[in-house]
């Protein structure tokens, strides 16, 4: 049998898979990109040896990354999506009718590529009239929006490595002046088994810039740890509540997994005042 | 570095542990037992190449397979704990106080002398004089009650192997007519990631014979798929709701926990009607 061993440095277990096909193995200038074909899974997305997605359980990640604040949010029009290469979580987005334009700022245009050609039910929104490319730096294109922005989605790899320089006080303050009056932000922040301290990091962070920041979960097999954490930001309104019915036809998402992804108020409390009993 | 492999025919992902130290070695009449030291998890016990527990996270498993019955009960007194040789489900019983008596079935003394020289910390109340230690079969054992009980805990093995007749219609029965009036019943069932045809097939066999039957889940990082479901069944009362406070001194179970870990309505509905669109 053949296997790949998943190679995160951050995670106390190691997930291993087995591995019908190499469909694709490349290297672009930011990372290492390959493709494998698992008999349970599906295709899978690695990005420097760490599972990025799989065909059977992308839409977990993609629509609680995407709906929560798109649904919190009274009327989204214009967003930002930073990262998500594979096109996802623009897929997750243009499911909303309100979406006039998605800026899709993705620094690594070979993953837009190979997403292209491995994953078209996932890339499949990328050619919409209304998504605009830009392959460059989000953090740096997030300087150039001043207030015209309704929600920003940060879909990066892992916390650690290039992603880094967006997980800032410097870039939460840019994206909250590139908002609007209601606007939202939205990026991953981890495992709470695994990585609590980096979950913390960003809500700390988070905290310094908004004055709304809030945390849900959503079990993803493949992501080590499991548990996965988004923190959310907002410049005024709370998170918590639907300001619009629910989309229709997703998979996981609805409004009561909106309610219920939030971590309850006292077991929050305690996280962030590092007094939870693990 | 030495790694334990995972042997868990019915996980699509192996989970790869690094050992620091091999603690016990052994082989009972019914299963392979050793113990390990992780980095990560501290002590781990595995029985037949599967990992049942870890000192670093046994928490969530015992307080959540426990608290929940014990909390929808009005007053249990009398207890069954089948399988968790352990010791740790036993530990979460007798922290109620209307507790008088435990009943606990393990069917293999081996995996008690274990936990009791490896996991003081977890086998640390099974000298209390409450608990009387019967090593023979779990469903043999229910046989012998009628209508005394107030709650029947498994904490077996995976629902695969020797543990099968635990989750058989029969053993349903019986465990019935162990109960008292307001009785309960609950059972680990596998994650909703990996295993759904084995988590409906213990609704539906529960379904045949309880009026109530319901599902709820706990994050468990170590068991494979991680999104944990525990199956409950009742003989009148629901389980969504606590009829007594919450016990003080948990590391997970709350009473916002309680309501928070049962499946939302319209999911669990649709898990039931096979209609989940994954």
């Amino acid at each position: 049998m053949i296997r790949f061993f998943e190679k995160d440095p951050y995670s106390p277990i190691q997930y291993v898979y087995d591995v019908e096909k190499i469909l694709y193995k490349g290297k672009s200038p930011f990372q290492e990109i390959v493709v494998i074909e698992n008999p349970f899974f599906g295709r899978m997305l690695i990005l420097d040896g760490v599972v990025q997605l799989t065909e059977r359980d992308e839409f977990f990640y993609h629509e609680m990354l995407v709906h929560v604040v798109m649904h919190a949010h009274p009327e989204p029009k214009r967003v930002v999506v930073i990262g998500g290469g594979d096109g996802g979580a623009v897929r997750e987005v243009l499911r909303h009718e309100t979406v006039e334009k998605v800026f899709f700022v993705e620094i690594d245009e070979e993953v837009i590529k190979v997403s292209k050609k491995f994953f078209p039910t996932v890339s499949c929104e990328l050619e919409n009239s209304k998504v605009e490319i830009k392959c460059m730096d989000g953090s740096e294109f997030i300087k150039s929006r001043k207030g015209d922005i309704d929600i920003v989605i940060v879909d990066s790899t892992d916390i650690i490595g290039f992603a880094k320089s967006i997980f800032t006080v410097e870039f939460f303050k840019s994206v909250k002046e590139s908002l609007g009056d209601n606007g939202m932000l939205v990026t991953l922040s981890e495992s709470l088994h695994f990585h609590r301290d980096m979950v913390l990091g960003v809500q700390e962070t988070m905290r310094l810039v908004f004055p709304v920041v809030d945390l849900y979960t959503a079990p993803i097999a493949t992501y080590a740890g499991n548990w996965w954490t988004f923190s959310a930001a907002s410049k005024a309104l709370g998170l918590r509540e639907m300001r619009k019915p629910g989309i229709s036809g997703l998979r996981y998402y609805s409004d009561e997994i909106h309610r219920h992804a939030f971590l309850p108020p006292r077991m929050y409390e305690k996280l962030l005042k590092k007094s939870l009993n693990w």
